[in-house]
């Protein structure tokens, strides 16, 4: 049952051969991979994603803002297809040095001004839009606590739990255990605030709900992981509440639309470059 | 050697047994488990923290801030024991929900206004004085990214590499392994960006310096999971040379002090009050 025989070694080297679904884009070393420029279209902003849970977050708040009717936030979309080593080309390299989707390159700027990590990214936008976050300081300094709340406990659910539930390549005990208790922790800790407020911060949707959403609204919905019975995410009755509120809204489901390579067609627009994209869509191969 | 019979069943439930080192305060729950009020002291921020890396992030902002003289910044600093379960007292959980150090209270405010996460309570203090985060826009956005980059890449750090390596109760190959592969990135982003930048997120000393710091610099030094030969840290040589520059930095020896509540005496402060606290130091009992 457990791996007791183990002693690491004294020095770590690089053994490509372990390391289940996505080992192939697991590298011990940064930087790129090969030289490849990113494609620049019209817009002022340039998102370089993947539908993944973060770069969700970033489609969700995009698509709210154009729904808000600022025009500034016209952005083209392309794909980072993981699988296959996107994030290590050169253009992207110097645009997210970590190598991660989601990155934004904000063309209104002179020079042209780079945006990482999902969190960054929200902020940016709605400091530079004013919008999602409000403007008294304990109603703002609430919501980025719950911003900075999912990024440094959504790594314990994807990272996580959800690589050694779903991904890894054999079923380990321990670290399930391990992280699935830590998931059912940070579940109710929504679930606690989520009964005293409508949205993560308060009275008003923020960027914090489209920051958690995309995670924590997927593990109770089970599009992720398969894992709502294991955990019992029906418990959960606040976070799904809220999970179903925010999954009503059209810009969400636009956002959840955007640089998705796989599901069902209906549901994907690997480029996105116009409101119009969702309707006649500009699928490439799969 | 491999862990090759477990089957997950099909609803998780809890079992207090696992868990290694922290086990005792690792729960599925959130929430108080006790009623307990928080100590509050004179001045206009309240800290409530534990000299661990997350903690220590905010300590040096604060002697920072008040190294530049910055008197608003004076603080009160108690000590949250988490192996004890302070973390889970009520008074606590309404500074921060999720149960983690460190909190702040900032009683300036009115009514007082709570902030938790760390790299929240770093932006937070940024914004309030105006110092360690750049006014420049391109600046300013390229040290939050970082800052981001902190609170999201750490968790596999310290939950991830450090748990598995030094903490769980036995060594498991393939998690080592896993995690051993990202924190060996991780240095390796860090160190090419510290190759053309004095500091992380360029000329200027900043928030992700003191967020990214107490981590990654803690490693490289060999301060936390003795993991310096394993790993290698000696090769991540920009890593290096920014973490000695860094540690020398008196506000930053002072900050390493504060809530730390383990190791030699003369670098324990378990509760600060006043600058000269450092010289005089009120040691209540281990």
């Amino acid at each position: 049952m457990t791996d007791t025989t183990y002693t690491p070694p004294k020095v770590w080297t690089w053994d490509a051969a372990s390391g289940g679904e996505f080992a192939n884009i697991n590298r011990p070393i940064a930087g790129p991979t090969h030289d490849k420029a990113l494609p620049v279209g019209k817009h002022p902003l340039q998102l370089y994603s993947l539908a993944t849970p973060n770069g969700v977050k970033v489609t969700i708040m995009l698509e709210e803002l154009l729904a808000k009717g600022i025009d500034g936030a016209e952005y083209d979309a392309y794909p980072i297809r993981i699988k296959d080593g996107d994030q290590f080309g050169s253009g992207f390299v110097s645009v997210n040095p970590n190598s991660k989707i989601p990155a934004l390159l904000d063309q209104s700027e002179t020079p042209a001004l780079r945006v990482f990590e999902s969190g960054s990214i929200l902020l940016y936008l709605a400091e530079k839009f004013k919008a999602f976050l409000p403007t008294d300081l304990a109603a703002r300094t609430e919501c980025l606590s719950w911003l900075f709340w999912q990024m440094g406990s959504a790594p314990m659910l994807g990272g996580g739990f959800g690589h050694f539930y779903a991904y890894a390549p054999e079923k380990y005990e321990y670290p399930i255990n391990r992280y699935t208790m830590e998931v059912k922790r940070q579940l109710d800790v929504l679930d606690r605030q989520l009964a005293d407020n409508q949205y993560i911060a308060g009275d008003e949707y923020t960027i914090a709900d489209m920051a958690i959403w995309p995670w924590y609204g997927a593990l109770v919905m089970n599009k992720v992981y398969d894992a709502a019975e294991f955990l019992q995410t029906h418990t959960y009755k606040n976070v799904l509440r809220w999970t179903e509120e925010v999954a009503q809204r059209p810009a969400v489901q636009r956002g959840r639309m955007v640089n998705r390579t796989w599901g069902e067609p209906s549901e994907q627009l690997h480029e996105r470059h116009s409101a119009s994209d969702f309707e006649t869509k500009t699928q490439d191969k799969l």
